[in-house]
């Protein structure tokens, strides 16, 4: 199959995905986890699957696999034995873009087709798996799926969790005909695992700026979230004197601005890209505050330095507008080195390519980092000229996914195949 | 009627009233204009009058009036032979107090009951009145129902205006029976109006300072709402970095704090107490955020240079951080004084009834302020002993509450009956 056809084969495998959860009003997606989006998109990975001969297996966290087996079981025994897992995940965050996650799970369905299509049968197995609720868009939980599946979130922090209209996730998975009780680390499941490869468009400027095409991500940098809880007193806006205030927006201001001010010095980033205010009525000195703390930084140390700052001068405008301040970390992940070896090997097959392979650094979470722990994990990135990442801006051609797409597939086939 | 049957009277009329739209988790009321709980409220209403033997009549603006007629039509001719009105409104802002508002409903039915109890009978009519949407809780009009009656606030400017949901006035009075073709200034019903009287709970300490338990309204303060739109670019919390984002909360965090710090030089109150982020996600940077500002000054000069130097503040902070800010005026109401002759009236029977009669002005709108264009208009408020207003924690004692509905039904007796 040469380039043309893999590009043609992109296009379309790209633009089914890309139909479902879109607002055509703002070309904003929404597919949050087990909605009917999330529904319709997992309606597409059972087609694609079925279209290359994979196997579809929902885990019992939600999490879709699709299964090409050897033919015979396979020659190989051992570690040899276990699977090379493409993917990402199918979810984004309200009015995300058409890339985060959908990328790297068509850029699997493609590469498997296009090997299917030479006719190679894989030695090993290979599957091409997306993880539910990767965004957190939902329930605040980013990559909860692999981190359900990896054993590293319990299954009683999350159950639990509510969105925003008050559902929990317990009650979300059983109305996908999910059991909660089933849900948690899954050793079987994570014993088939031999290594697992996440492409993902970039979500900055990195290649843009070499230029390269193709980069292999290094190490996922130290993130957290915290959820800020602002409790003051409501009353009414016209009557109340400025002294008899306790309003919970003038610690919120402070936590807006601090986060930046911290991060800058820090050079780390830091957002509080969530509020909600109660009664949110204009007339109405606010009673309530909610908003989260999004923050991430080279070092962990720098992470917690960050934080403990934050939280001190939030804590001291609180105290000095009578507002009562609690802080709940929601997150945190450590800082998470990549695979070696499966780094050089995807350099290797980017370099078969004839194109270069640096190596890239990412402020953002992603499955390959939860599972990290628990199965030698690595990242492909492909090039976004806007960087922009999270909003309808974000993007990447189709020939530079295409190159992903054949990256993907001389993996698998010199790892995989014979 | 002697005192204790007048407290027993108010106790039974506000008990009703005060059953419906309580969220017995908060003990806020959600009572917000043409939902099922303001239909809910003026069935209350409607039973209310039945009991008193009046005739309700609801007006072309979906205000509410119950009619005490002369039984002949009256001896008087002329202005006096136009109708004394009791009233306020019976809508909350979200997670509102039982008193604001409410009260002086009730109180105007207790008034009327406790005369027609005696065998009086008006020689002018006398009405019950409830505006409709004073708060503004639902579509961020506040005095809707008084401003378009007045002519004052014209129907093409609010009839599109959309609440939370998308619903616009226009769709909201057709579902609850409205034609809001037939919306706006209704000179024959204004012609009927001789004085409108509206006892309202306190809505700060005044009263509880002096103390007494009920002043006369002097002067409703200048008061204004403008909505503020900031446009940045939505963009991913973890890769985007700090120079590369136009993140709207920064200038936010400027609006908060601009509005508190100035309102403090002025003497005068401003507040943003009604926030909306785009799309509010925590591992996003804001594309957008709405906030609102509500100010009040002793004196219209005041108010205008509180928002130019506002304005101006967030307009340096928005350029700063590459985001675009758009101001617009909801409402504008001047400084009101209220009617002279009938302060003057208040102040006797409050002196009748051998209590203090002190004059306060207010920082909250009403619709008597919003109805003193166009007749004369005066406002009788009841002590609150926690000064607290537009929450769950606002009260009155209910003698002091019957001491209110005592002066009413002496006004009325003095200047409407024989």
């Amino acid at each position: 199959m040469g380039d043309g056809a893999l590009l043609r084969d992109f296009r379309a495998c790209f633009a089914g995905l890309a139909a479902i959860g879109r607002d055509p009003e703002t070309g904003g997606y929404h597919r949050l986890a087990w909605t009917d989006e999330d529904r319709a998109a997992r309606g597409w990975f059972a087609a694609q699957a079925a279209a290359c001969g994979l196997a579809v297996e929902r885990d019992r966290n939600g999490n879709l696999w699709a299964w090409w087996h050897p033919r015979d079981g396979g020659e190989a025994a051992g570690a040899e034995a276990k699977a090379l897992v493409l993917g990402s995940h199918l979810d984004t965050v309200p009015r995300g873009g058409a890339y985060d996650g959908a990328l790297g799970v068509v850029a699997g369905f493609v590469a498997v087709s296009a090997l299917r299509r030479r006719g190679l049968v894989p030695v090993r197995p290979v599957a091409v798996a997306a993880f539910a609720e990767e965004e957190g868009g939902r329930f605040g939980l980013a990559t909860l799926g692999s981190r359900l599946l990896a054993g590293t979130l319990a299954p009683a922090d999350a159950l639990g969790r509510r969105d925003a209209g008050g559902v929990t996730v317990a009650e979300a998975m059983r109305g996908d005909r999910l059991d909660p009780d089933q849900a948690g680390s899954d050793p079987d499941l994570l014993d088939r695992l031999g290594e697992v490869v996440e492409l993902h468009v970039e979500q900055g400027r990195g290649l843009v700026d070499l230029p390269a095409p193709l980069g292999v991500g290094r190490r996922v940098q130290p993130h957290g979230r915290w959820r800020l809880e602002l409790r003051g007193e409501a009353n009414h806006a016209g009557t109340t004197r400025l002294g008899d205030r306790r309003d919970p927006t003038l610690p919120l201001a402070t936590a807006i601005t601090a986060a930046r001010e911290l991060a800058g010095r820090a050079g780390a980033v830091a957002t509080v890209g969530r509020i909600l205010v109660e009664p949110n009525s204009t007339n109405s000195v606010p009673g309530g505050v909610r908003a989260w703390l999004d923050a991430r930084a080279p070092e962990d140390a720098v992470l917690d330095r960050l934080l403990a700052a934050w939280r001190a001068e939030v804590a001291a405008a609180a105290d000095e507008h009578g507002v009562e301040a609690e802080l709940t970390c929601e997150s945190r992940s450590p800082a998470v080195e990549l695979d070696p070896g499966l780094r050089a090997r995807l350099a290797e097959v980017i370099a078969g390519l004839g194109l270069p392979a640096p190596e890239l650094d990412t402020a953002a979470g992603h499955d390959a980092a939860a599972l990290a722990g628990v199965v030698p994990t690595a990242m492909l990135f492909v090039r976004n000229p806007t960087g922009a990442s999270h909003t309808p801006a974000e993007s990447a051609s189709d020939e530079d996914c295409a190159l992903g797409c054949a990256a993907l597939a001389a993996l698998v086939e010199a790892w995989a195949c014979r």
